[in-house]
C-alpha cells in the first residue's frame, strides 16, 4: 500500500467527501424540532437521510420494497456508484425484469444512520461545533437505523411494506424490522445473518477497529479537520474482514498458491502471490470511497446486535404475534454467518407458529454469495417476493400500476 | 492498546532485546568460513544456533527427539521463559514423566533460524554494517530452518533423530526434516500442519504483515536503531492471527457475548465485550516479547511452504524410499490446518508405501488445540513415540542411561 495516495485516489476522496453533505440521491432532512431517538439515550437533530428509489410507488401503496444495505455498502443497489463509478452493489437482484422487479415494485434503499453517503453520521457535521462529529457522533444501533428508515418511510407516506430484504447486516435489519414495526412488514427477506453477532465476528471486528485506531493519521477520529485520513489503517481493517467473507475453497479456487506476474517467488515482501495482491487491491480500493469512523460506528452497531437481549433474552418473542411471511437464506460455505444461525431464527419463528420458509444453498462462495450472481438465490427471493405480492394483490409487471 | 508503553512492558522490550545477542540458552555460533546455504541462494555467515536440552543423550545416541516450534515459540519448550517468566509452551508434553519423557529422551529445541531468541534473525547484528539487519536479512524458509537444525545435530554429535515432532509451523518442520534427511530421523510426529500453506492462511498473513508495515514506528524495518517499536502494527497483527488459531466454538464457549466487568454495553469503543479485552491482552502481551521482523519473516517461511512443488509436484515424491514412522496428528475445531490437509499428506505416505499413522482428535478447542492439555494428543503421542522408542532399544524411564 502506497503511504501517498496518487492522484486518483486524491479525486475519488474529495468525490467522497462531496458525498457526505451533498449526495447524488434523494435526502430528506429532519430539523432541531423533529430528532431521532437513539438507544444510547442521545436524541440525535438535526438529521439527514439519504436514499435511492427505483420504479413506482402504486395508487394502493401496497408495491413497496425496502432494501437494507450491509456493513461497507450504501443506498446505490441499482445505479451507478457517484464514486466508484461502478454498477450498483445488488443489480443482479434489483432492477427491471430482476427479481425485485422495479416495474412491479417501489423500491426504496436508503444509506444507514452513521454511514457515509448522505445520511447523517461520524463524517457529517456537528452541529455543536461546525466540525465533523468524529467520535463526537453517538454510537448507534441496528435499531436505530431502523427506526431511521421508519421515518423515511412516514416521510415518503408509505404505510407499510411489501417486503423487507438484504443480506449479513441489511439482514439484521430485516429481522429488526419484523421485530419492531410487526404491522408493517408483510415479508421478510433476511439473507447470511444471525440475530446476534457472534464471539469471532465481533473479535473480527475489533481488530479491524484495533487496525484504524493505530493508524495516526486517524488523529483520534479527527482526521477529516486535520486534513488526514487513517488509510493505511483502514485498508488493513478491509483486508482482514475481506478475508471473512470468502471462503477457503473459494480463495483456493481462484488464486490456490498462484503467483503474481511472475514465474518463481522473490525472496522478498512484495506480493508475490495473487492472493495477496488481490487482498492489497481490496484494501487500497475500499479507502476510496468509505469513511474510516463510520467503519467504527457501524461495525459496533452489529457487535451490539442481539434480539433475544432486546426481549427477555428469548428469541421468539421478538416475533411474537407476527403475521409477517418470512423466507431465510444461508450459504453453505459461510463461515461468518453460518446456517446453524439462520436455523436458530427458524426455530424462534417457528415457536411462534410464523409463516416462514427456509433454504440453504449450496454454494462454495462463501458470505459474499449473497452479493453474487448464484442462481438459486435470485430464484428463490423472486419467487417469494412475487408470490407475496400476488397474495396482496399487487399488479403483475408491467400491468396497470405503471405511470 | 497504549500508545505509550509502561515502564513494565520497558522493562521486558530490554528483557526481550537481550535475548538477541546474549540468550539465557546454550548458543552455537558458526564463523564466515562455515555459512548457512540459503534457498534465496545467500550463504548466511556468521549464523548462530541458540537451543535448550533436556535430559540425558544415551551411549548408543538413540534417544535423541527434536522438538521444532511454531510461528511465534522459541526454544524455551520446558523451562521458564526468560522474558515472561511463565512456564515452558509444550510443559504438558515434554519434561520429566510427561509423554517426551526427559528421563528416557534427550530433548533439543533450537529456535529457528530467522526467529528473536538468540539464533540469527532480522534483529541481529548485520557484520556487514555493524546495525541490525532488518529487512536487509535474507529471507529464509522452512527448508533452510531445518538445515541450520542438522548443522545443530552435527555440532552436538548426533548422528540420527530417535523422534522428530512439533505442530503448525513446528510441523511443517517435521515434513521437511522427512523430505530432506530421511536417514536421520527414525520416527515423525506433525501435528497440526499441512504440506503447504493454503490461500487462506497467505491472505491472514499478508494481513499481519501489512499492520506491522503500516505501523510508522516500523521504520521500513528500522526500527531498533531509530529507538522505536511498531507496538500497535504487531498488536493487530497478533489479534487478527489469534483468531485463527481459536475456533468459533471456543470464542462462544469461552466469551460469547459475555460483557467485560460491566452490566451493560457503555455505547462506546471501550472494549465492552470479553472478546475484546482478551483479544487486546493477546496483542500488547505478544509484542513484549516478539520482534516484528521477524513476525514478517517467519509468516514469510511458512508461505513459501510447499513440500509438493520442491518434489516436482508430486508429494509423495518427497518421501520415496522412506524408513521414517509416522504419526500425524488433526483436530477437528482447526480451521486454519483442516484435517483434510492432513489427510492428503498421509495420502501421499500410503503411495510410498510408508510406515503411517494418523489421528483426528475430536476437540473445539481449535489449532491451539496442540499446545493444550489434551489427554487424547498427550496420550496418542506418549504411545508413539514409546514404542518407536522400544523398537529401536532405548532403555526405559530410569533406566541404564541415566547419569
Amino acid at each position: 500500500m502506497n503511504e501517498n495516495p496518487g492522484t486518483e485516489a486524491f479525486a475519488s476522496h474529495s468525490a467522497r467527501l462531496a458525498q457526505i453533505a451533498n449526495p447524488k440521491s434523494e435526502i430528506v432532512h429532519y430539523g432541531d424540532d423533529d430528532p431521532l431517538p437513539l438507544d444510547c439515550g442521545v436524541k440525535l437533530a438535526p438529521f439527514s437521510i439519504a436514499y435511492q428509489t427505483y420504479g413506482t410507488l402504486n395508487a394502493a401503496k401496497t408495491n413497496a420494497v425496502l432494501v437494507c444495505h450491509a456493513l461497507t455498502g450504501d443506498q446505490h443497489v441499482a445505479n451507478e456508484h457517484p464514486v466508484t463509478g461502478k454498477s450498483g452493489w445488488w443489480e443482479t437482484m434489483v432492477g427491471p425484469g430482476k427479481p425485485i422487479d422495479t416495474n412491479r415494485y417501489f423500491v426504496i434503499c436508503p444509506n444507514v444512520i452513521g454511514g457515509c453517503m448522505g445520511s447523517t453520521g461520524p463524517a457529517s457535521t456537528d452541529p455543536a461545533t461546525g466540525k465533523p462529529y468524529g467520535l463526537d457522533f453517538p454510537v448507534i444501533t441496528i435499531r436505530d437505523m431502523v427506526r431511521a428508515q421508519a421515518r423515511l418511510l412516514d416521510h415518503l407516506g408509505i404505510p407499510d411494506l411489501l417486503c423487507v430484504l438484504g443480506g449479513s447486516m441489511g439482514g439484521m435489519q430485516v429481522l429488526e424490522w419484523a421485530a419492531t414495526y410487526k404491522d408493517r412488514v408483510y415479508a421478510a427477506v433476511p439473507i447470511a445473518c444471525a440475530a446476534r453477532h457472534s464471539s469471532q465476528n465481533i473479535a473480527f471486528h475489533e481488530v479491524g477497529r484495533q487496525a484504524v485506531m493505530a493508524d495516526p493519521d486517524w488523529c483520534q477520529g479527527r482526521y477529516i479537520d486535520e486534513g488526514k485520513s487513517p488509510r493505511k489503517g483502514l485498508a488493513v481493517a478491509r483486508m482482514a474482514a475481506h478475508i471473512t467473507y470468502l471462503s477457503d475453497e473459494t480463495l483456493h479456487r481462484k488464486f490456490g498458491r498462484n503467483l503474481q506476474d511472475r514465474e518463481k517467488v522473490t525472496f522478498g515482501f512484495d506480493a508475490d502471490f495473487q492472493v495477496e495482491s488481490y487482498l492489497r487491491h481490496q484494501g487500497v480500493s475500499f479507502v476510496d470511497r468509505f469513511d474510516a469512523n463510520s467503519y467504527l460506528y457501524i461495525t459496533r452497531a452489529m457487535d451490539y446486535f442481539d434480539l433475544a437481549a432486546d426481549h427477555g433474552g428469548v428469541l421468539a418473542n421478538a416475533f411474537t404475534g407476527t403475521a409477517t411471511r418470512f423466507c431465510l437464506v444461508s450459504f453453505t460455505s459461510d463461515w461468518l454467518f453460518p446456517t446453524e444461525e439462520s436455523r436458530e431464527v427458524v426455530h424462534a419463528l417457528n415457536a411462534v407458529a410464523a409463516n416462514v420458509s427456509f433454504v440453504e444453498i449450496e454454494t462454495d462462495k462463501g458470505h459474499d454469495a449473497f452479493l453474487l450472481e448464484e442462481p438459486e438465490l435470485l430464484a428463490t427471493i423472486g419467487g417469494f417476493v412475487s408470490a407475496a405480492a400476488l397474495k396482496r394483490g399487487v399488479a403483475l409487471s408491467g400491468e396497470g400500476e405503471l405511470p
